[in-house]
């Protein structure tokens, strides 16, 4: 007999991966409930992506306008508008209309902390029981990581959650770190008015070609942000917040916020029931299926597996690893090769990730060191993206720069990196090159129009031919 | 023996076309040398893209600007600046470094009128006589082509060429046509204060899915342009421009633009002496060889062989050509299969075109018209652009609207459409795709970063998905 509590998939975390399991659940006819103890949406909707977005466009369009003769565009920006504006995008940190996105499509939603106790089976708030007939997906993703530092508790240091949600201008804002969202915060905050100075250990945009960093830097720099590469040791608050540094240096600011990375959040999760270790990421193979735990009916997909935390890549191991439960449960097989439906390879071969920074960084796939570490044999092609007359079009003194990183064997892109304004959105040709494996050859027929700033394929395809 | 004048290739043009050609004949160690009576770089630098997109990105960057709260943009745009911004852009209608880039890869420039005199053989202004060894490239390009219509020549209507080049904003400007060049100068000459009306016989931008003309029509009259369905009938200037329309009403202005079609440049460049028709479009196969001479040694790229009038294309067509001259001088095999190095396939597979406006339009390869007339069994997949997260945080109250068109059989993508403000960046990715003849259930693996407008892409596949 089934009772109310008995389905066929549970997805525990109502973020944005955790939505999309269960959208792809549900349209398969699985009778599948979401568990979330916070607001339904996720990190995404409330603290990452729409937030921060929301904090970096004005200025980026700002910057943008100011940056063609003939256009007035007044200095700064009205704080109070950008941050009306981020509430909204926000959903002023309300989840009704999510919930209701649920209901409509026919997903149950049961409020409070899911945690497995065994096979199939996970308990909310220490009671309810749900079991699953056929999966259950962990989709409970990340927190930040803070280092171990003395006073740092006490000092209240912002997170990304702080940094995205704050509701007024700090004056003074450190930020620690050197990653997308110390970069992106710095630049948000410093638009907004704040004296911000950034504390890296090393290059900023560590995992992408060089020369990305250095030009976001450079941005920083021009917009009026401190930029030092700097180890911090100690930091206490007395009022303001003091930040003590390894040269023997200090630190004084408003707020302090420590970008310097995730961890799982997967250490109240239940892991050891099924043999797992409690706060470790749970490894997974390509359809996301948690590989440790027998039988392939536990999944994990989103931050949490460490494949790739970007939640437009959590969306996509979860439209795959949705498609797996249901093809599991209707007896079918797998198609798990490389680049099969049940198969997330574009984590590890074709993952794509925007700074929206000014200039803005973006890429996908391999960066030439990376390539390199593959052991493929690779070339990488650079072009000046600033010399391209869509670029100079779009901005007087546009800035930029470019790289695709060609493997020899195949003749196919493994990666791309684009650096400069508003390039955002020319990534995702890149993309659809690196993912569809379309030959160079071929790539020679894909005109970019005249003159966009995509002509910066045309000069890639040049230098390329030109260099061998 | 070798006089001066002998050449292993001549190229009769010196636009972007023809400069492409040359530099791949060049290239391949062909002595080239090109004739041009006019300024070296042809109409795109001096009178098309160059100086029209310098007239519209102003207006473009303020409008996006504008259109994010906490933004201050000024009202109108500075019309001095952006004039002296355009006058820079088209180098100030002056060859010099066009010329130097000749020299420097070592390419003749011969300067004057060029004329087929036969096989191989053009005179320049009727006197000095340039041979060919292996080919002679037509590039002369089109001309504005303008109505039969009484009191037209003497009211002095501007062209693409004054529309592009004018050194004072009219108060009151009227753009007979709908194509590429009445709309985008519609928006640009309104950006800078005109009072424009535009005259269309029929549905704005023809050639591209219905709704493109409509949302351009729809953002022309948000900005203040009076869009007109009317047919011209007369024209006559006394001081001001007074324009009858059939319905009985007349239009009065200070310039009138007649943006009506193209015609191609060669009613005096010799055709009767190879026997083909002067005035008309040369035929030429994929690798732009014209097929109405025998022999092999004479091709037409860019504008006049009426494959594409888009500058990006005639340099691909150049490119083509080019390699197609050096490879038979080589004595080898053409490549001219579909997709070939020596076909210019694109130019009717995959050809991109970006409309400028506000909102932009942009398309490549086929429409849902065009591919139905093609006899291809086809679905087209829209989605609305403004309910994408990127979008939204891109502008508040983002317009705009998607297309894809799928091939039923072979599961690729043949035609995509994008209009809203700013997706000229969009349109590579799509052109990647048509090109590339990506398989859609590849498509699914390049995901989009989020939240990039570029996700309008997920929303596409999922609408191809959930309409099966």
């Amino acid at each position: 007999m089934t009772t109310a509590d008995e389905y066929d998939v549970v997805v525990v975390g109502g973020g944005s991966t955790g939505e999309n399991v269960a959208d792809r659940t549900a349209a398969a006819g699985l009778r599948t409930v979401v568990v979330e103890g916070g607001l339904v949406g996720g990190e995404c909707s409330y603290y990452a992506c729409m937030p921060s977005k929301a904090l970096l466009r004005p200025g980026a369009a700002a910057a943008h306008a100011r940056a063609v003769a003939g256009v007035s565009v007044g200095a700064g920006l009205d704080a109070a508008a950008v941050l009306a504006r981020r509430d909204s995008f926000a959903d002023h940190w309300k989840d009704e209309d999510q919930v209701a996105w649920l209901d409509g499509v026919g997903i149950d939603l049961v409020r409070g902390h899911g945690r497995l106790i065994g096979e199939r089976a996970v308990q909310v708030d220490g009671g309810r029981v749900l079991t699953a007939r056929h999966a259950v997906a962990l989709c409970t993703g990340s927190l930040p990581a803070l280092p171990d530092l003395p006073g740092l508790a006490e000092a209240r240091p912002w997170t990304s959650r702080e940094a995205t949600s704050a509701r007024q201008v700090p004056p003074r804002l450190a930020v620690v770190g050197g990653g997308v969202v110390a970069v992106e915060m710095a630049a948000a905050w410093r638009s907004l008015g704040s004296e911000v100075v950034l504390l890296a250990r090393g290059p900023l945009l560590g995992r992408m070609e060089p020369f990305a960093g250095e030009l976001v830097a450079d941005g920083l720099s021009a917009a009026g942000v401190e930029v030092r590469q700097a180890e911090v040791t100690g930091v206490h608050r007395d009022g303001e917040v003091r930040i003590d540094l390894a040269d023997g240096s200090t630190v004084v600011a408003d707020e302090v916020l420590f970008a310097t990375g995730r961890r799982p959040n997967t250490a109240e999760l239940g892991l050891e029931s099924v043999g797992l270790t409690p706060g470790s990421w749970p490894e997974v193979d390509d359809s996301c299926t948690v590989t440790g735990v027998p039988g392939g009916w536990l999944y994990a997909a989103g931050d949490l597996n460490h494949r790739a935390l970007l939640t437009h890549q959590g969306k996509y191991q979860a439209r795959i690893a949705g498609a797996a439960i249901a093809a599991r449960a209707r007896g079918e097989r797998i198609d798990g090769g490389r680049w099969g439906a049940h198969s997330a390879t574009a984590d590890t071969a074709g993952a794509p990730q925007v700074v929206f920074t000014e200039p803005e960084a973006a890429s996908v796939g391999l960066s030439l060191a990376a390539a390199e570490e593959a052991g493929l044999r690779v070339r990488a092609v650079d072009h000046d993206l600033g010399a391209v007359a869509g670029a100079k079009l779009y901005a007087d003194g546009y800035t930029g720069r470019a790289r695709i990183v060609v493997d020899l064997d195949r003749e196919v892109l493994v990666g791309a990196t684009f650096v400069g304004p508003g390039v955002a959105e020319l990534l995702h040709a890149a993309t659809v090159a690196v993912v569809g494996e379309v030959p160079v050859a071929r790539l020679w027929h894909a005109v970019p129009a005249y003159p966009t700033v995509s002509e910066i394929w045309l000069r890639l395809l040049e230098a390329w031919r030109d260099g061998e």
